[in-house]
């Protein structure tokens, strides 16, 4: 095995090179990695979403549960949700890397092929990066670049007072996962996949957003109420969850039952499933479900309203009592 | 003192968020940060040029000498000095940092002010991040964006046999400045000031690049002969350099004195001193040179031609014998 070190730095780009040149380069693309920086030729009447977001061993993945091709996956699909949200058409990334020395030169090698196979649904490309060698936790560092009409971008502070709030598929799924991974570290199945293989909703969210229906959107890394109140915040609104809408998959009752917990515990508290949280006008919400369902075959469920004071969040239960939810969310550094 | 840990990563991020709301917003930044992803908005005719490149504490900076604002400027510049090496204006950056928990809040604040002190004079600006904690060493990995005009970027691929060879200052200079840190970490002066506090040549590229004069471009981040080796195998050509025209300055020769080592080591050893490795054809040399020295204030100096075997290097020495220069440069992975 060929470790980092014995293949060097250059030695190394030249096989990630190889991995590039195999996926072919996008039109747009002028000028992918070689030289000091990537050239990119952006078209008329588009803006360009850019996001990053990092990937720490120990952290963000365990090496014995994602590594190689997986890994690379994981590490975009995690940033392509970021451009989901944005309503962003994903065109070009960009990976910082850092690697110790004794890792294996076919382990990175894989990770390029997992970008690849991530970004190759959309057309886009890895088009520069860099890479430094460190001695503990390795990290992929990924900057992603979206293109979307002028003007139609969904952002966080586009919401309203009234509007009805909805999801995409079963939050919660990918925290109800990790726990059975970490009750039995060969377990698989669909929840464990949400956790270990999540896909950006990508397509999902260029679709509903076409209709120029939503308002505003955000996906789902920190929670549902660590999301909603990021969105609640952006937009100056309040917000009002129904407990008996929020959709519980048959997988996440039966993890449930299994491990003696309440799925709503997993559905309110920190699970990075990277569904969509979307906002539009109540008296377009039925269009909206009715998009989802025929054309877009996403699960989509409206599971409250925006209402109350700004930042606010309320959840009602079946009997119509009212708690407070907490909408902290997943603070990555609170002690 | 508040460390990362009491104040939080949502905490953290409104103080950071304060630092760019005092620096303002260019007009093509439509959203900056607080949403999934930042939104621009290109202008019709030009390319963009992306580079990223990470900062890890212990390898590319020791936290006794360099810190706060000043860390944030050096990891700055050297990916400004990428865009400068492609002739492009800078336009927005991309934080990506790994923090631990007891670092101070302040301490990131201040890099902050760094990142934006290297970004004002181009009218750039920070324009997202993501942040992630960590028990290990920190780091920073940013993500630059820079704008030129459509086909006019200096390209390493674009020189030919013949051209002349020319770089910007003295290059050695970060590597004498860090022999002297580690003889005397008290040390001082423009040595110890090339190797801390690196200043990109973006002006000076752009306004050399301007005369459609130069054929190729790369900045000194891997050492001189690593560099121009990568320049040499972009476009196809050897090498030869003159050891006699090597630019020395005053300080670089007082530290090899002091320090009993051949200053023509540091010239030629690995040393990220950020200028720029230029070429032109041989009968443009001139009206470069004049440029530099009338327009742009720059030291400028022609030191060898393209010459030769593809990728091969050679030093031509004052009595006319010729060595083989090593291209393998600064390998940051080989064992």
């Amino acid at each position: 095995m060929e470790t980092v070190a014995e293949v060097g730095e250059f030695g190394l780009i030249e096989r990630l090179h190889q991995v590039l040149e195999e996926e072919g380069r996008p039109p747009g693309l002028v000028l992918g990695i070689g030289d000091d920086a990537a050239l990119l030729r952006p078209s008329a009447g588009v803006e360009w979403a850019v996001t990053c977001d990092v990937l720490l061993e120990g952290r963000h993945f365990l090496p014995q549960f994602l590594r190689g091709a997986a890994l690379g996956r994981r590490a975009t699909e995690v940033n392509l949700s970021d451009l989901a949200a944005m309503g962003a058409q994903p065109r070009y990334a960009f990976a910082a890397l850092g690697l110790r020395g004794d890792t294996a030169a076919a382990e990175v090698v894989d990770w390029y092929r997992g970008f690849a196979e991530s970004l190759r649904p959309w057309g886009a490309c890895l088009a520069g990066g860099n890479m430094t060698r460190l001695e503990g936790a390795q990290f992929i560092s990924l900057t992603l670049i979206g293109e979307v009409a002028l003007g139609r971008a969904l952002r966080r502070d586009g919401a309203h007072q009234g509007d009805a709030i909805m999801v995409t598929g079963y939050p919660g799924q990918a925290a109800a996962g990790l726990a059975l991974l970490r009750r039995d570290g060969a377990a698989a199945g669909p929840l464990v996949d949400a956790h270990l293989a999540p896909r950006a909703r990508v397509a999902e969210a260029r679709a509903l957003a076409a209709g120029g229906l939503l308002s505003a959107a955000i996906d789902l890394s920190d929670g549902l109420p660590g999301d909603l109140a990021h969105l609640c915040r952006a937009s100056g609104v309040g917000a009002r969850l129904w407990a008996e809408r929020l959709p519980q998959s048959p997988a996440l009752r039966a993890a449930g039952a299994a491990l003696g917990q309440d799925p709503l515990d997993w559905v309110l508290g920190p699970s990075d499933d990277y569904e969509l949280l979307l906002t539009c006008p109540q008296e377009k919400a039925a269009a909206v479900l009715d998009c989802a369902t025929t054309w877009v075959k996403v699960p989509l469920r409206q599971i409250g309203v925006l209402d109350g004071e700004a930042g606010r969040l309320e959840l009602v239960a079946a009997d119509g009592s009212v708690r407070l939810l907490d909408p902290r969310g997943w603070d990555h550094f609170a002690a």
